[in-house]
């Protein structure tokens, strides 16, 4: 019996990722560890992030080894187990990889999960998973807002962002999002309840910030920051003193193999700024609190999280470069099985 | 009568600051105006900070206007007073400008200075100055070293960064210096007592980031930045978990017409590093506890801070550009009478 698929890292991309880089295989359904289990995968989270994982550069999660299956967070089935918490047919999410079959070893960080409160189990992997809590603690905890402070942020149709903007709205800040063309920019405002949207292409660095300072003269108290480069160059033009930029992340350098960078850094300086290299993981014993909150604010109407979700691990490569060419609209998820 | 000289800003530089940007008029010695007073400056600070503020870009300060003297610390004597508070003879220091004489108004941010305690008045333009309080407080209070930590300072040989490298020792802290050159590497061991040097000159980004990494194989846990550019983009490359960043100054950028910026930002993220953008102003009410303290480290030999004197309003050209041909040893003064 072969049905594992498995989406392996073939080589390691230089730039933008090509086909050739990954090979999907087939292999044998495996069986559970010693105090361990085995997955079944229904849906995988696909994200920025994975895109470093694939550089052979230090960061806060080695390497994925060539040859391996990409990493991934899944939301799957227990299919069998020599665990006893783990028993065949619970629903768990955890740290595995974009194949049909994950193994869990003792001591792993895959939890159960309550799909019963949820639509879809898919839910863990956008508004109570990463991306919904990466907003939520970014925005919350690490920029700290005041009512009446105005929030910048970037990529904010995009699955941060949207969450962002909408918890600064429930925060009681203006809102400002920067997003990619107008039919995103119509979004922000008529579906993420934007105060404002900036539309960044075709926009020089002076244009765009120019064009920034007519929405905001005073400048941003808190930046949130998913883009890089050219946008936030933009965007450091503009900042209030004293001013928290979050870095959440920089989707536009992570497929630039000569990163073109910022070049405005010495705002950063000149208006007191701070900026903190933000990951979520900090912040894990206070999820389940956090995830609540979300689901209670989804229940209110107060906040909408949206799916792009694609299926089939056959067509991993094109659903993971919608993350790149903007395609994507709300949180990407592959559907496994 | 004609005999203050005035270093006047004549246009804004771009790049490299040129001599026709400049002009050096003789004016008439001002009149005190009601309730102020004319200050006689003896020592004018010459520092990178004047280059921003030639340009007319959004800053910390307003942007030097053209026609008038380029601004600059000054420590003088008072010389003629409308104000019972500062009688003649007095010594101040205060933000005035390049030139013979100086006028403060009432309520300016000029403050009588005891120059009984120091070998000279410039001594409050150096170590008890701006200079010596920026790496007092930037290393002390900004990224709150722990002992045992690792210090990597840029610019080490400069102004702030000998005197940061050796507040770091007395922090107990392991302290690294990067400096362009063997000579200025070897002053760093030396004449300010660091651990280690590294010399940039020469080395690409990936070489200076190996070398570094073979010093400091678990990275820096505080990073003190005076130079930004590739030199701050090696230093990226060698985060320790959680460092801390004082963003001080971009000695590197501020002649470059095209920012060549920085690159390695995504570190700060992978690395939950924070950037700290640091003034000294915040502080300015800690100043004169500061600098008892920094006095009394210098008796007791702990602490040296290396003055580079130059002479004559006529030079002041000359003078500033010593500051970005890396020709300074030390804080970079004018002595003007």
């Amino acid at each position: 019996m072969q049905n594992n698929r498995r989406f392996l890292l073939a080589r390691r991309p230089v730039g933008t990722p090509v086909p050739e880089d990954f090979h999907l295989v087939q292999e044998e359904i495996p069986a559970p560890p010693p105090g361990g289990f085995v997955i079944r995968n229904h849906f995988a989270s696909l994200d920025p992030a994975q895109r470093g994982w694939m550089d052979d550069a230090p960061s806060y999660m080695p390497p994925i080894p060539l040859g391996q299956p990409v990493r991934a967070t899944t939301v799957g089935v227990v299919y069998a187990s020599d665990n006893p918490d783990f028993r065949p047919g619970q629903w768990v999410m955890g740290m595995n990889a974009l194949e049909d079959y994950s193994v869990s070893a003792p001591g792993g960080f895959t939890m159960p999960i309550d799909v019963s409160t949820v639509d879809s189990p898919s839910r863990y992997l956008s508004a109570m998973g990463a991306v919904g809590l990466t907003g939520y603690f970014g925005l919350l905890e690490v920029a700290k807002p005041q009512p009446g402070e105005t929030l910048l942020v970037s990529g904010a149709a995009g699955a941060v962002g949207s969450v962002v903007g909408q918890i600064g709205k429930i925060a009681g800040l203006r809102t400002v999002g920067i997003a990619g063309g107008a039919e995103k920019c119509r979004r922000l405002i008529e579906d993420y309840g934007f105060d404002a949207a900036i539309d960044y292409k075709g926009k020089t660095v002076e244009a765009l910030a120019a064009e920034i300072r007519t929405v905001i003269p005073d400048g941003a108290n808190i930046i949130f920051e998913n883009v890089g480069g050219d946008v936030m160059d933009a965007e450091l033009l503009n900042l209030a003193r004293k001013a928290r930029i979050v870095l959440c992340g920089l989707i536009s350098e992570y497929n630039a193999p000569e990163k073109i960078g910022i070049r405005n850094l010495w705002q950063v300086l000149a208006q007191e700024a701070t900026v903190y290299g933000y990951l979520i993981m900090d912040f894990a014993p206070r999820f389940a609190e956090a995830g609540a909150v979300m689901a209670e604010w989804m229940a209110q109407g107060r906040l909408r999280v949206d799916e792009d979700l694609q299926h089939g691990l056959e067509n991993t490569y094109d659903a993971f470069m919608r993350l790149f060419t903007g395609a994507n609209t709300g949180k990407l998820v592959l559907q496994i099985a």
